[in-house]
């Protein structure tokens, strides 16, 4: 039996080495194994800036799915230096909750140098999770920019997070992440200032989704649960709904939201698995994917054959301003098979 | 004359021509022309979270840049989305603040493509400011990740900018940022919470940097400007110093910390100055520039020698699962030039 056999027959253990394997690069023979059986998880990215409670969320999100008996793998992925803390904390909190329960498995993954490299191994991790039978795939970043593009990238439904107490400034909510949303999160909604924060995020959507506007006048000034928003419009257009939770609280509280989150959850697989779409945005997914190796194998072909004297050399030259950046790299590209003749 | 030269000549309706050609990716040779004279200017980059500053923190900043005789240009970079429209607003505030004044230059960049491509574009201007003769040049970058990563590439001296009313908790100053800065600014100092921003920087500086608590020790619990941090210990150590500011008031006002900020750049410039730090730094830089510039034009050359219709049956392949990514990437290498017999 191979690694990638028994992690196929089911052996936690395996899935744990194979996970190791991935982070440390040293497993594409094992996910070329693995391939042919995914494809059957529903991978959820959950992003957030820090302090907005994700990984309560992310935990809560588990025990509800975990209720309706679908198996959960979790990735936290921490794109933060390791003087933080922040991973190991969130992720004892985590184990001691699904402690026991062979139906969760978490992994929290590190950088080991590059984001590029972090998404990568994170996009591997969920292939592995949905290979061992996972339904449920929930990776979990720091919203930090790039980390939160690649998660899309990877992602069926990508819920974005946020908390009262940002301030009332538009400004305040992150720039640009309304964009990867799928399903908006006001977590902590028990908190003041929560009614302000949906009232900012509705109105930064109604600037980017015209659609939005209409849909808030079919519901009114209703400020709560707005799951439906979805599937009020036309098939084409999904607008995020805006859902708040108190993930702290148990899941069959009313004011904890969960039940309305994965509803929302649920309405974002449905419209994707209508009319073709979640084929053809796991089709740009892949596409992306190959262009990111393609990008990363050929940089490792030149440095290969480009002698490290020969780059000093010409670093050299550009510091001393006796040749330009454009040209040094055209000198380079001459010398090795990246400029062979075609 | 080339654009260039009139460039070189200070003609500013060719450095706004030029930065038109740089935005549009279309300017290597006037780059190779005018790399020669680049190397003059102190470039200095300005990030942080929206809404605390950054815009009014780089107008003072270039006020009291001019009130010294120092000429300034300024980038202003927003890597969000066109719909929030902070560029233009906050570039409309700026121009008349100093409009009439030759000695200050101001542009903004907006995302054209990917983030990738706005920082090599904002680095390209960097140069052609640099070129044309201004003393400082600010950039201005929304903290966003990877844009936060970039402008470290570029500039000698980084300000990470904080406000109050980020919440007291630790896990609110953004994770990772503090590994880019090598000053600190709390703007906004006058509002509520100022020393409970100053003093959870400063608990985080400890974590990172151990030499920061003999720092503390020495000026015992004084959480206001704290500019001599750097040059009170070992010369090769730097440690971030955090200085408060209200960007809002005049620069000669006491209150508006502008000259301990001045106070605080200058001495990290002594600090890179001393000991060959600038060109060890300044050739990583070059060093990071070129493999960038080599990975995208490797890439440029492959996708040129790849039919459209031989990468599309090869991504079908992948999408129904006969074969997998890495072997996709493979089989594209061998077929193209980046698979060449070395």
């Amino acid at each position: 039996m191979t690694l990638a056999d028994d992690v196929l027959a089911g052996s936690r253990r395996a899935l744990a080495r194979l996970l190791t394997r991935i982070e440390n690069e040293e497993a594409p023979s094992e996910l070329a194994a693995l391939y042919p059986h995914t494809g059957r998880a529903w991978i959820i990215g959950v992003t957030g800036a820090p302090g907005t409670g994700k990984s309560s969320l992310v935990n809560a999100l588990a025990t509800a799915y975990r209720a309706q008996g679908k198996t959960v793998g979790i990735i936290a992925v921490d794109p933060t230096s390791p003087f933080t803390g922040g991973a190991i904390l969130g992720d004892r909190i985590r184990m001691s909750a699904h402690s026991g329960d062979p139906g969760v498995f978490i992994r929290s993954m590190a950088t080991r140098g590059s984001l590029g490299g972090l998404s990568r191994t994170a996009r591997d991790a969920a292939r592995a999770l949905d290979a061992a039978g996972f339904d449920i795939v929930l990776i979990e970043t720091v919203g930090a920019g790039q980390s939160e593009v690649d998660i899309v990238r990877t992602a069926h439904t990508t819920l974005v997070v946020e908390a009262p107490g940002l301030g009332d400034d538009v400004q305040a909510i992150k720039a640009g992440i309304l964009e990867i949303a799928d399903v908006l999160v006001v977590n902590k909604a028990d908190r003041p200032g929560a009614v302000n924060t949906v009232r900012v995020l509705r109105a930064m959507l109604e600037l980017g989704h015209p659609a939005a506007r209409t849909s808030v006048q079919h519901h009114g000034q209703t400020l709560t649960v707005d799951a439906p928003a979805g599937s009020d419009t036309d098939a084409a257009t999904w607008i995020p709904p805006i859902v708040q939770t108190v993930a702290t609280l148990a899941i069959d509280d009313d004011a904890s939201g969960l039940p309305a989150l994965i509803d929302a959850i649920s309405a974002h697989r449905r419209h994707l698995e209508t009319g073709g779409q979640r084929a053809r945005i796991e089709r740009l997914h892949l596409e992306q994917e190959l262009h990111e190796r393609l990008r990363a194998e050929l940089m490792a072909r030149l440095l290969r054959d480009l002698p490290r004297d020969t780059f000093d050399a010409l670093i050299d030259d550009v510091q001393s301003r006796h040749i330009d950046p454009h040209t040094a790299v055209q000198t380079i590209l001459s010398r090795t098979t990246g400029g062979a003749p075609r």
